[in-house]
């Protein structure tokens, strides 16, 4: 396994998901981790020892993500509760951007199709739960 | 790996989780699948070819789990979007009920405590999905 260092990682959303991850990022040093969230309560999320930053707007407007540097971000992750915004901010770091690694969460499993036309790699936390669920109920653990 | 074969599970809560992990439960035609939903609308979820049996009422009630045959059931699996409403159903299943094999979904990992107090086994969608964006992340795919 080929494990990159020193990535410049921005997280949009700081709700469960995106808190839970940014946490775990910045635990890693060689990352540098921005969070961007509408809302300021959400940073309440984010450790103590969160090493990163936190930027309080919209992440649907452009210069929110020039003002985040995306141009240097190796790594856009949407993990926000709304899969329109999550492909929209993709779409626009991957094609406006060109940031090399995008990554959004995928909410509502049957817009998997549009991800994969817009060719946005996802991650949906229903269907992982799901195959894990149904893996642990086959062993009968 | 072993795997039990002709299994009665009983899910609690037919959201975007429960729905899938039903879908999913009810393909394998060794499993008998019963799920149990206070609102009809969420078994729309279900695929035509869903094998199983739908109750709509709240799990809470004994009453309902008592019709649903949770006397006869090997697994209870809770995946409702309140933490409080899958630790409690969990708990009746597994003390009241005896059931042998009790999983139920975790939405805030601040309660992870309650579960391991109570010794039911948790599955949260949030912590596995950021351990799954952290492994895509760090290997840099």
């Amino acid at each position: 396994m080929v494990v990159n260092k020193d990535q410049y990682i921005i997280i949009v959303g700081c709700g469960r998901l995106g808190g839970y991850l940014a946490n775990e990022l910045s635990e890693s040093s060689s990352n540098s981790v921005v969070v961007i969230d509408k809302n300021a309560d959400a940073f309440e999320r984010l450790n103590v020892s969160f090493s990163g930053f936190t930027i309080e707007a919209d992440a649907l407007e452009t210069d929110v993500l020039i003002n985040a540097k995306i141009n240097k971000a190796d790594v856009v992750v949407t993990t926000t509760n709304h899969d329109n915004v999550n492909i929209m901010v993709a779409q626009i770091a991957k094609s406006i951007f060109g940031v090399g690694h995008v990554i959004a969460r995928l909410t509502d499993p049957s817009k998997e199709k549009v991800y994969e036309e817009l060719n946005i790699e996802t991650i949906s936390p229903t269907a992982l739960s799901a195959i894990e669920f149904k893996r642990i109920i086959m062993e009968g653990r």
